[in-house]
C-alpha cells in the first residue's frame, strides 16, 4: 500500500556530523562491516563528505512523482535515500528538484538509479550519490511510498538512519545504534593516529601487528 | 558498400550554439525524450558543454583508418560520431589524431569505443564521450564509411545531425528538427526558471504542480 | 606453496622515469602492442603519470594480508602490482598502509580490486590505479605470495618489471625488455613530433601516410 | 554478533506448496509486486519450480563455514538463502553440501555467489538458483550469521519467508503474509484461465481490457 | 507522436523462410556483416531457428500497453521486435500475451528488455530473444508507437524488415534488400558445403584459401 | 614477433584422461586453487567434462587467421585455446573450422572471445568454452602467434598444458605438475566418497569436521 510516514525519528545532529566526519570506511568498520552500499553507488563530486537522516523513498521504475511527495518530509539536514522497485537507470533527479530540496535544508541524494544535471548539481554544493548518470526524463503515473524501509544498492534502510557517504561510497548506521557506532569509530580513529605516526616513521606493519609469528606458523616461506 | 558522403547539410551554427547553450537534458525533454545515446557514454572531462553538426563515421572494430578519412571532410564546429559494426573499446583516438581534427575546426569526439592520451586531450580542450578509455591501438585494414546513418550507443545518428553532448551525455537532435526542438527547449527553459524561484523560495511542488488531488485519488495515504 | 620472494632485479631507475614519460600509449604501442591491463583498471587520480618497479603480489579474495609482507620488500620507487586469486572488489587498501608504502619509498598501486579512502590517498599523493573503490574491509586469514608471476586485470606481471601508468591505464614492460622498448618508444615520440606539427598546420594524415591509393584500391567510393 | 537462530516458525507446508504451483510471476503480481530478486539470479537448471522455508545465511566473501552450520538448522522442504557481505563469485557450495543438506529434507539453495559441481547437482535433482557458476574454493575462517535478515540480490529475507523460485527467478514472500497472497495468487491464477481461453480464441486485449478509449484519449493516432 | 502504422509491407513468405534456414551466421554475411544485434540478444529457447517479418514497438521503459495495440496489426508470419525508449529488464511479456500472439499466427519475440514465464513460453513453441529473464511485471500508462523504426539492441529496425534468429543471436533484414542478401547467402551456403567436405576429409584451410603466402610475406616464423 | 612453435610436449593421455574424469572443480582444489579461468567463462552445451593438451593462440582482435594456422598444429586430444590481445566478443569460430578442426582430432575450443553457428557445434559433438557468442564476422589480416605462453580469461596458459573443462568452467594445469595434481585429485576424490556417503546418512559436516569447538571459540552464539 503506498504510504508516507510522517513523523520519522532522527539521530542526534552532532552525532550525525561526527559519523559523517569519520568517514565511510571507518563507519563501516566500526560497525561490524555491515550497512555498506554497493560499490556500484558512487559520488557525482569528488572531496564531498558528509551525513544526514535518511528519508526514504520507494519509487516505481522511471518515476520520480515520489520525490515530489518526500521533498514534502525534508527537514534541515536530511538525505533522500531513493530505490526504484525493478533496476533503473534513468535520470529521476536534476537542478529543480535539488532547488527545492535545499530549500528544505537536505544535503544530498542517495539512488539506485539515474541524475541528471549533473553539472548544475556540482555547482549548487548539492551532493549526489547515484548508480548512473542519464539524462532520461522519468513520468508521474505510479505511487510509491516515503519513509517505510527499503533495501537501496543491496544495503537494508529505515527512515531516520543515518547515512554516511564520502569518496568511498555509502553506509548505512541504524539510528539506534549511531552513539555506539560512534563510540566505536572515535576508539578507532584513535588507535589509527598512533599508528600512522609509527608507520610514516618507517616502523612496519609486520612489527607493529606482531604478525611475523603467525606468518611462519602458517607456512610463509622467505626465499 | 564503403563510402565517403562529401556534401552534407549542416543546421545553422547561431541554432547550434543555443542547442548546446541548453543542454542534453532539456534537449532530450524538448523533442520528446527521444535521440538520447545510452548512460555509458561519459565524457572524460568535466564541464564541458558543447554542440556541433555530426559528421558519422562507421568504422570496423579496432581499425580507425576511417578516422583519417573522416578527418577531410570535417567544417568548423563539427562533431565526429563514431560507431563501430562490433562492440570495441580498444583506442581508436589520441593526441595526434586530435590536433589534426582541430586544425580542421572539429570540437569534439563521440565514440562507442576507446580513446587514450586522454591527459593530452583535457588538455588541448578537445571535447571527448566515449564508452572506454583505452591505450590499446588500432589497425588500418579495413574500410568504412563516413556521413552514412549509424547506430551509436543506442541512439540513430544521420550526417549533419545537431549532437549535444554534456556531463549529462549525449543527445542527437535530426537536422530538420533543430530548430522546432530548440523553440520548445526555450520554453521549457523559460517555465523553468520560474519555477526554480518559487521552488528556492521554499514553496513545493506538490502545490506548484497541484499534485495533492491526483495523489489523494490514486490512493496515496499519509500515517 | 606461499613465498615470499626477497630479492629481486629492478631496471636502472633512469630508464624507468623515461618510460613514465613516454606513457602509456606511446609504450603499450612501442612494445608490439603487449602488456596493457584491461580497460577495467582506472585511476582514482587524474592526471598522474608514473612508473617503477613492480613488487607483485597475489593475495585470497578479501585478504590484505600480504600488503603487509609486501611493504616490507618494498625499495624507493616500486610499484605494488596485486592480483587476487578470485574476482573481488573489497577494499584492499587505504591511508595507513599507504602511509606505510609512502615510508618505504613506494609511488603507486595497481590492483585488480578495490581501495579506500580514495580522498585522503589523492591528498598523501599516492597514486591508485584499480578496478574498483569499496570501504568494504578486508581479513587477515589467508598466506599467499610476494614477488612470484602474476596475471593482473588480464596482464602478466613478474617481480620487477616496470609498471608504466598514467590516465589512460596501466602497461607492463618486462625488465629484460625494458631498454629496447623505450629505444623505440623515443623513436616513435620523435617521429609524432614531426607529425603533429604538420597536422597542427592543416595537412592530412591522408597525404602525411600516403593513404589515398591505399584506400582506392580497397575500393572506397566518395560521393 | 555472529548469531545462529535455531527455532524459526515456518508456513504451512500446502500453502507452501500452492505458491510453488502459483509461480513467480504470479505470485510476484499478487502480493503487490514487491519481494523479487535481481534478473541476475538465475536458475543451473531448466523447468523447475519449487517453494519452501528459507533458512538465511549472513556469509562472509569467500567463505562457507556457515552453510555447514546451517545444514544443522534445516527440515523438510527448506529452502537455503545465502547473501555474502560483500560481493562475490566464488563457489560456495557443490555436491557434497548439497548432499548433506538433501538428507536434512533441504530441497534447493538461493545463493547472490557462485555454485560448483553443478552437473552433479542437476543430476541430483537438488535445485540452485544463483549469480554465478564457479569452481573457485572458499574458506572456513570468519564466522556469519543464520536465520537473521539478510539483504539477497536486492530483496530482504527473513528467515521462514517462503522462497518461490522457477525459471523466471525468485520471489520472496514474508511468512505472515503468504496465506494472503495466496489467496490473491489465486485470484489472479482463476482470471487469467478465463482470458487465456478468449485470448486464444483470437479476442484482443485491446477489446476484453477495453483499451481503445483510454489509448485515444491519451492521443494514439492509427495511420 | 505516439502513432499505430497499420499497413506495412513485408517480404515474400517464402524468401522469409529461406532466410530462416540459413541463419544468422550466414545471413550477416551475406549482408556485408551488417545488421547483428548486439550480443547480449540471447533465446530463451535452445535449437530453435526463425524468420519473420518485424512488426516494430516502441515503448516506455516498464510499459508493455503497446504490446497489446501491436498485436492487432500481427499478421501470420510476423515477429515482435520491441525496443524501450530507456534500457530496462523489466518483464514485459508472458504467457497471456504469447497466447494472444499466437492467435495472430505471431512465431516470436524479439525485444530489448525482459520477458516472464519463461517456461510456459517454451512449452507454447513460442520463440522468445531477449535481454533478460524478469517476472517484474510492468504498467500500462504511457503512449509509444507501432511500426516505426526502432533501434533493438544496437541495430536499426524498419517495419517489415525480415527478422532471423537463432542459437547465434537475431539478425535484420532490410525488406528490400531481401531477395538479394538470399542470393548471395545461397552462393556462400553452396561453396561452404564444398570446402566442409574437404575440411572433414582431412585438407587444411591454409591450403584450401592458399593462406601460406600471404603469412610468410606478413612475417609469420615457424620454429 | 609473429611464431608458430610447432613441436610442443604434451601430457601423458592416460593422465589427461583421468583429469577429465576428476573435473574441474576437484583438479582445482588439487592443485592448490591456482589456474581456474573466470567465471565469464561459459560451455555453450550442457553435460560435457573434458580434458585435453593445450594448443595455444594469441590473435588479434576481431582476427581469426590464425585459427588455420593453429589447426594444422593440432593432434589427437588437443584442445585450441585463444585470448584476443584485446577484449572482443566476435563470433571467431563457426562449424567449418570446427570440421577442420575435428579431422585433425581436436576436442574442443577454449575461447576468450565468441563463437557461432552454436546449433551445428552441439550438433557435433565439439565442445566449447567461450565468453560470448555472437554471429559477427572477422577478418584476416593481422599475424597473431601459436604455442606461446598466453593470458586466456585471467589464466596463464602454456603450449601443452591439460587443460580440464566441464560446466563449471575451465581450469589450466601445467604440463610438468598434471601427474603430482592427478595424484592430488585421486586423494581427494576418495576421501570425498567416504564423506559423500556419511553426509547421505545425514551426519552433519559439523561433527564430520569437528567444528564445533572452532566455531565456540570464534563465538558463535546458538539462540
Amino acid at each position: 500500500m503506498p504510504v508516507v510516514v510522517q513523523n520519522i525519528e532522527r539521530a542526534d545532529s552532532a552525532l550525525i556530523a561526527r559519523l559523517g566526519a569519520a568517514g565511510v570506511a571507518t563507519v563501516h568498520e566500526a560497525q561490524g562491516r555491515t550497512g555498506l552500499m554497493s560499490a556500484k553507488m558512487r559520488p557525482i563530486q569528488q572531496d564531498m563528505a558528509i551525513a544526514g537522516s535518511a528519508v526514504t523513498i520507494s519509487a516505481a521504475p522511471g518515476d520520480n512523482w515520489m520525490i515530489h511527495v518526500a521533498i514534502e518530509q525534508l527537514r534541515d539536514g536530511d538525505i533522500m535515500v531513493l530505490a526504484p522497485t525493478a533496476p533503473c537507470d534513468m535520470g529521476y533527479f536534476g537542478d529543480l528538484l535539488a532547488t527545492s530540496a535545499m530549500a528544505r535544508g537536505c544535503r544530498a541524494l542517495v539512488i539506485d538509479a539515474g541524475v541528471r544535471d549533473t553539472r548544475d548539481l556540482r555547482a549548487m554544493g548539492f551532493g549526489v550519490w547515484s548508480t548512473a548518470v542519464s539524462a532520461q526524463g522519468t513520468v508521474k503515473e505510479t505511487l510509491g511510498s516515503v519513509n517505510v524501509p527499503i533495501v537501496c544498492a543491496g544495503a537494508h534502510v529505515n527512515a531516520g538512519d543515518v547515512i554516511v557517504a564520502d569518496d568511498d561510497g555509502v553506509c548505512v548506521v541504524p539510528r539506534a545504534d549511531a552513539a555506539a557506532v560512534m563510540e566505536a569509530a572515535q576508539t578507532r580513529i584513535d588507535a589509527e593516529e598512533a599508528k600512522r605516526q609509527r608507520l610514516a616513521a618507517g616502523e612496519l606493519g609486520l612489527d607493529i601487528y606482531d604478525m611475523r609469528p603467525r606468518l611462519a606458523e602458517k607456512g610463509l616461506k622467505y626465499v
